[in-house]
């Protein structure tokens, strides 16, 4: 019999469809191996970006030459334009607003044939630090609410260049999911005086069954209702509302990485998108919302069903998974 | 500059990237030639399916035997199933229920090489009538709230068989986007005393900048905040909040076909996903809701920023989707 379950705090509903049950091995090869080639994202090319925006130069190179460990730059086509004024405007019935953001490129390594989860772990840690560093400096620009900081890795999860990156969105309005997710974190805080997510995390801690791994400052767990299979939350133990208030990159860096290579063993190396989620700028320390960090391997297709209701059919059961993620020898 | 632009029914901001402005051309060929070989679907072989639970025999011919025009059988592999209690039950703080629900199949045509775009008008007519029945008959069930009906066309878009079908998923419950829609449409009529989809409809054919056809009783509309390039509405042209109200099968289909057609010029037969929106069981007759049939030719990937906000970028501006569309020659 499928299950439907509903994650208690977006609200959103999936199908666990046990019947179609698939194991790892049937979601298929998915990687694709890098092609190379020029990119402008090795060391040597930076000339062929923006200009840098950060960078980390251990050995105080020149900026936009060789010898960097990180660079930031604009995304050269951007989605969102920093410049101009953030007009509302309606059109008849419709409303709009000038595209005015931030769309930024964090390499977080110069290596072309590396990612996340086999590069230095220092490397992520140093990116962790960036993606800090960028939003702090961001939040001084009025006109912005929230900075969403995600990551595309390989051709099926959306990703244009083959060299790793994460991206960052920095946006005037607060994200739609975000938004929901606040808005049901708070009515759930408002009923138990409790934060939801920190509740999800004694109950899946006592369970056992969804917990991945854990360290001393944070969990991975498989949700209860994830949308898609192997979909992994990485989540600070202690209440935190945002990521701004972390300052354990250490910690964070070491479960972000042996998850990647956990998802890398039992996957194959999987496409996978990775996004963080956090309180907008205007209310940054509170006591419902619980910054987190959410990891989808990209092995199912979104169709008419789920663009039609918002709904998620997950042939693999997160008990499932967390129990291939633990048993992954890494 | 980019524009940020809301759609008022579903809240849910888009973002055009007019910098990024893509032409239908841009988009590549994404025509994948049909393969052949066995197919379930085709005539003659209505044994390898599940047994038909409705079908079209002009000549009367057998259950489950050739010589239908169009035939219903269940999914083979279904998100859901259709026996069972429906148990709602608490795993702690979370929420799930029993998989309840149907699954079913609409073979419009028994021609493998034939689409809702080149088969003939009186099957496209033959399928919307056929949806009509197959949710009536579901409506008898009291476990279920919803119908949901759709199509995937070609593998990028989620079909798993080359045979054109479109597919059913019965549900306990109201679909996320449907609930969200309901929502926002009931807040409006409470302030405007008018439905917010006939205010739209009044609203684009006055500008036409966005109206891509409309024949006597249905309009097509390229929405002012488009999730995708080249995404469509068709919507009856009077005030209908459910789908088994309507009664023109015949107008639909012709501009259900003209559509598609378009779509298949200008995008090279894209593949799509097509989704209907109406008003749930419990409610079908209301002055707030407007159904609708949602086309989406899938031309773009879903990556994290649209994983982690809600929010879409869309490369195409609808004013030059609905240009085009509107410049076929079909």
């Amino acid at each position: 019999m499928p299950e439907l379950r509903k994650d208690p705090v977006s609200g959103r509903w999936v199908i666990i469809s046990i019947e179609r049950g698939k194991r790892p091995s049937d979601f298929g090869m998915r990687v694709s191996p890098k092609k190379g080639g020029f990119c402008a994202f090795c060391e040597g090319n930076e000339r062929t970006t923006p200009p840098e925006i950060m960078a980390s130069r251990p050995n105080d190179s020149k900026e936009n030459t060789p010898g960097w460990t990180l660079r930031v730059v604009s995304n050269k086509f951007p989605a969102l334009n920093i410049e101009g004024e953030l007009n509302r405007e309606g059109d008849g019935m419709f409303d709009k607003m000038n595209g005015v953001g931030a769309h930024e490129v964090i390499i977080e390594c110069p290596d072309h044939n590396l990612t996340l989860s086999t590069m230095p772990l220092e490397s992520v840690e140093g990116a962790l630090r960036a993606f800090q560093s960028r939003i702090k400096d961001l939040k001084n620009d009025k006109r912005l609410k929230y900075v969403l900081v995600f990551k595309n890795e390989g051709d099926d999860a959306g990703a244009s260049l083959e060299h790793t990156h994460s991206q960052l969105i920095a946006l005037p309005i607060v994200p739609h999911l975000v938004q929901e997710e606040i808005v049901n974190a708070k009515q759930y805080y408002n009923y138990k005086e409790r934060c939801i997510f920190c509740d999800i995390i004694r109950q899946e801690t006592a369970s056992k069954k969804r917990v991945i791994s854990e360290n001393d400052e944070f969990i991975a767990l498989a949700p209860f209702a994830p949308r898609s299979p192997f979909e992994t939350i990485i989540y600070p133990k202690r209440h935190e509302s945002s990521y701004m208030l972390n300052d354990n990159a250490g910690h964070l860096a070491q479960m972000l990485q042996q998850t990647l290579k956990q998802m890398d063993k039992v996957l194959d190396m999987p496409p996978y998108n990775m996004m963080f989620h956090t309180s907008p700028f205007k209310d940054e320390i509170n006591d419902y919302y619980h910054w987190h960090i959410e990891i989808m391997p990209k092995l199912t297709k979104i169709a008419g069903f789920e663009w039609g209701s918002g709904f998620y059919i997950n042939p693999t059961p997160p008990e499932e998974a967390a129990e291939f993620m633990r048993a992954a020898e890494i």
